[in-house]
């Protein structure tokens, strides 16, 4: 059977917080502004620019309000905070951003080893965090993390992915992520949760948060197209990396995604030659390379490339 | 909309020819030998063996005979050997091989850069091994080079393509392999194409031969799924390389296909935990890392892996 896809897609830019907060070298503020100007404009319309984290924890991410306090004004981005706590929240409130990503784990082993709760006391947590967020006039989008497997604890029960998405739409978030942040969903999983996610949301978004660890991330896309999903998180060349599988690649490529999207036809606003320079300049940076193939591709400039 | 997929995936593994190839570092005959018995043992039915090139051309296929003449001997499994002319053909019925992968591009200047010959001289060519082939008692799969696209000449008309694939079927060959040698298919374009030669084809089985340059393999194929392609060409560990993409990865990963159908409930009879100790030898062999993702997943033992 043909398959159907959207005329376009929205793209939420992770690299400057999953990206970034994998790797040790500290990248400076100045940097961090000057790739957050390149990536809006590269095209991007939201990008998620911090994670207002103890300092301690990732230090990468110390400088997040002063991240936030200079951001370019640029009517129709969103840039975004990802928080896991009511103090997250309001620091991201103070610095000056109007959106906030708050995530939790659908794993309970996950919840207890990454954020120290079980998932009952995750989700008392995320109730308090939508409220004050919402003191705060803050819009908010719920991070669902291991939706689609868990490596401490395998499979988890869609019911209970279902049942969470639910009780935050009810609790009156703005949008939904899901998060597979193990890269351990196929396309049939993506397929089976996204449709009853977007039954669920009904007029409010649901964003897909891809890692490619098993090599899955663009067929995984392909298979949430086809059931309506339209809004996908990536980070520039690849980059992130899951803690719990070293030498594994991180989020699906902006570039990636980007570039197979405009060759079907599915419009994105984002220039995959800008984007690519990004990546290399940060790869320069770093001393390495990022796992994602279209930044690589696009520096060439004896060969055709085919859009 | 929710996609259907076949059940049953037959999977040739071409790790052997189009991986090797592309290294410099010479394989003994005798490793060679262990890995095709290795990758049979894990369960691989159609495996690649050897080019029957020029060994001056591509030194590491120089053993081409040799490999075919000390061939484990295992029912059900089905070894191949790539041609480009006549004389490969003879080389590989006399080296014991019943069946041939002939190989012809559909673009004109790749055609002639590769072969020497224009399209329409490749052609009669073409026709001329597909006579010998049938002399010898071969079977034969017609290998259509640069069907999704070409370096030098940028998009492949794809009525072009089908006229060609259309004249090798009235010529008798046995299936029809589509390439897309330089990553360039999307998933639209693989199911234009591949919808209109499974009509072509009839019976007759059309394989897929992608190449993960632009990231998009595993896409493509979940795209060529859903229109009743039920062969793929893969690679162990991901090997493999296009000459005109320097550090551009190679063909679609065996452990990475096999792992997302199983996972998907579609069965292929390979076991991806032993094809991956493969791949894992091989880079310990040559000291570098190939680009798939499950055999470097498959390695850790302190994580769920979940089928």
């Amino acid at each position: 059977m043909m398959m159907t896809y959207p005329k376009d897609v929205v793209v939420e830019e992770q690299g400057l917080r999953d990206g970034l907060q994998s790797e040790k070298t500290i990248v400076p503020t100045e940097k961090k502004l000057e790739l957050i100007k390149a990536v809006v404009e590269a095209g991007v319309k939201r990008v998620q620019v911090a994670s207002f984290v103890h300092p301690k924890l990732i230090p990468q991410m110390a400088d997040a309000e002063e991240v936030c306090k200079r951001l370019p004004q640029v009517n129709g981005v969103l840039f975004s905070g990802f928080v896991l706590n009511t103090k997250g929240i309001e620091r991201a409130a103070k610095a000056g951003l109007t959106h906030v990503a708050a995530s939790i784990s659908a794993s309970d082993t996950h919840s207890r080893k990454n954020a120290n709760a079980s998932r009952e006391e995750a989700e008392k947590r995320f109730a308090e965090m939508v409220k004050v967020g919402k003191e705060h006039g803050l819009t908010i989008r719920s991070g669902l993390q291991c939706v689609f497997g868990c490596r401490f604890e395998g499979k988890i029960d869609s019911k209970v992915v279902l049942d969470m998405v639910k009780k935050q739409l009810d609790l009156g978030i703005d949008e939904v992520a899901l998060a597979d942040s193990t890269g351990m969903a196929n396309p049939r999983s993506i397929q089976e949760i996204s449709t009853k996610a977007v039954e669920l949301a009904g007029d409010r978004h649901v964003f897909l948060h891809l890692h490619d660890t098993e090599g899955k991330g663009l067929a995984n896309v392909l298979a949430a197209l086809a059931v309506g999903i339209t809004h996908f998180d990536t980070a520039f060349g690849g980059m992130g990396g899951c803690p719990f599988i070293k030498g594994a690649s991180g989020n699906i490529s902006t570039e990636d995604l980007v570039f197979m999207l405009r060759q079907m036809g599915i419009e994105t606003g984002i220039d995959v030659g800008r984007l690519s320079a990004v990546s290399r300049s940060l790869e320069d940076f770093f001393g390495k390379r990022f796992s994602g193939k279209m930044h690589r591709v696009m520096e060439r400039d004896d060969i055709k490339i085919v859009y």
